[in-house]
């Protein structure tokens, strides 16, 4: 599966470190977000620190791709779909503070949308108000109720994380297909046709490898190895 | 839904950074990890910069939370459940690092132990092969193809996150109930009774209204202004 065609804005308002920033420009690489805005930020965004903990990232430090401006406004121009995110979550009656969730926002609200903003407040108090009014949505990380609070980069890295395993194909290995698994069985059931007398518990024993083998989804190398695994053993048997 | 009776145990071989282990313990006090081991860190755990960057995970910085150990073997002792990290995927000749996705991880393998470990490498160079080896698991984080390798406070920050979301329950915000949104529903129906003539513009636009309410998936605060609302806006046009 292709990633959709789908513009991600990473906004930073009032971002007050460099390391911090730092890292978020290493995470939007990692995670191909597509521009950052920074809102007043109380740092150089271009500066050798910015650019140390960007690590690779620091060849897209630029103000190509690192927009500055002066308003949040601005910074959610042209945008279908903009979220607000903080670690604190609001009473009943405080409905600017009634959050969803990065696994519901992903899932079932960004597939509409063909233009997103996900904007982080200051590392000291986050969004105001009236910048948390200004946007679709308020979007909250699920953490422990003793200390919900994360660090800005942090909070970053999880969304841009959960958007991304949301478009891309996530499968990281590639799995053994079913003949390959069936040849590897077959061997199995020789080997037990041999050895094992009792043909209820020879069956028995064919059914478990089964069950095992195609439940944990191996990698095509990994199941290569255990066929030749299996068949020494079968040659050694036959003598 | 209460967190499951699982020991979380955090192990980083060979730490260089203070800002990053000061992070990993901020995201061990954001979800609730058991305990931290360390294999031959590079830096002083206890520093004051590990504690800066810890914020209010500072007053877990002790050797009662965090333990330093000569070696792996001794990191994972009493662990049901090893994962080794790592951003570099292998080859289809390397089963060494044929991974498995965090998702995979905490909904299909985790359940099923009652103590894990989740293991990170050294900034600059990773776990190295005889240190893989070790883990019952390979796990890697999906990334760009262009830049997969994520900065080690990050990767914690995006595991812990899995973990937790799976073991908790992570609706953040309380909801409406089906009679709150039919007491909405009821007003709204009157409404439409007094100023749409048209019973068929009229069914449907209730319909409308109706899929609207309970697809939205509003807090009990929303929905009570939803409906004092509506509230206010028959009372206006009753005169």
């Amino acid at each position: 599966m292709q990633k959709k065609e789908r513009r991600t804005r990473i906004v930073l308002v009032g971002t007050e470190g460099e390391i911090n920033l730092g890292f978020v420009i290493r995470l939007a690489l990692n995670f191909e977000v597509d521009e950052i805005y920074l809102v007043n930020p109380l740092i150089n965004p271009f500066s050798d620190e910015v650019k140390r903990f960007a690590a690779k990232a620091a060849e897209i430090v630029s103000e190509k791709y690192i927009r500055v401006t002066n308003s949040l406004d601005e910074a959610l121009d042209g945008i279908d779909l903009s979220v607000c995110t903080s670690g604190l979550v609001g009473s009943s009656s405080d409905v600017l503070r009634h959050p969803i969730t990065p696994r519901e926002f992903v899932t079932k609200i960004v597939p509409r949308y063909s233009s997103i903003a996900v904007v982080f407040g200051r590392e000291s108090v986050g969004l105001t108000r009236d910048e948390l009014a200004k946007c679709h949505l308020f979007l909250s990380i699920p953490a422990s109720p003793n200390y919900s609070i994360l660090n800005l980069s942090h909070a970053v890295a999880i969304i841009l994380y959960e958007l991304w395993i949301s478009t891309k194909d996530c499968k990281l290995r590639e799995y053994a297909d079913s003949p390959q698994l069936s040849r590897i069985l077959k061997i199995a059931e020789e080997i037990a046709d041999k050895i094992i007398d009792d043909p209820v518990q020879k069956s028995r024993t064919v059914v478990a490898v089964k069950h095992i083998l195609w439940r944990s989804g191996p990698s095509r190398g990994e199941a290569s190895l255990v066929y030749h695994f299996l068949k020494k053993i079968k040659n050694t048997i036959d003598g």
